[in-house]
């Protein structure tokens, strides 16, 4: 039996200048995350000496349809059906999403961002630096429409 | 307010060599995620097309200490006091672990992956292909403490 009892609890939330679901053009907005009580600075500390972190947020705004298993990515007829564990879609199980982000500083409770994909109030599950040696082993392949869809992501 | 409503259902379980949550020489070990009803193959489509995944589990074994906002990882006197939203420990809230792993294959309801740093049992809560252009941008550069404890890791 494979069970996870926990609720998850926001350890913060997503301050940011978008607030509609858009896809693309993530690289104009400006973001940031304040940490809610009871995380305090001291959580944060040395997190600036990292170039970069992940952001594990919850989408919750959006729902998971368990009769998605399987669909074109944007619904574009162009490319294949693919599962949704083959996809990034934010209506997913769990409705999570992971983002690697450039920190561009740590101001008392407030982690300043780029390059976070998570519309504003998105609630911010956890903040884990990143290490290079996590990063992609070996060399990294992926499809063509994978390709496609990313072009104008940033 | 921010709220996250949802309780986190394991959507797959991780089955590996390893049954005991030490820290190192992961790649002696082999392991796949099986998924778990009501989720089937179709919800892997696609995914052996991509050399590398994000494997989202939980470290359902551990236990978050709210006191325990910094401290110093692996409890190593050479390292700093860092928080906890500066390392990658398991005992964190939420206690949610992040890794991208390499695909070998998919074969049914079992997703057979190199590099996966869960102990046999663990939920899987999410499945993300990795796309190049989701790693990190600009130059990554991390404190020498972290290169330090990760020499040992994979």
């Amino acid at each position: 039996m494979v069970s996870a009892q926990d609720r998850i609890e926001p350890v913060g939330v997503v301050r940011c200048t978008r607030s509609a679901p858009d896809d693309d053009q993530w690289d104009r907005e400006t973001a940031f995350v304040e940490l809610l009580p009871p995380f305090s600075a001291r959580s944060l500390t040395g997190l600036a000496e990292f170039s970069h972190c992940l952001i594990v947020y919850l989408f919750d705004k959006a729902a998971w349809d368990p009769s998605k298993m399987c669909r074109r990515p944007r619904g574009n007829p162009d490319w294949p059906e693919v599962g949704i564990f083959s996809q990034r879609a934010k209506d997913r199980p769990n409705r999570l999403g992971v983002t690697v982000c450039q920190v561009l500083g740590v101001d008392g409770v407030i982690l300043h961002l780029a390059g976070l994909d998570a519309i504003d109030g998105s609630p911010v599950l956890d903040i884990k630096p990143w290490m290079a040696e996590f990063g992609p082993r070996g060399s990294v392949a992926q499809p063509e429409w994978a390709t496609e869809l990313m072009k104008g992501y940033w």
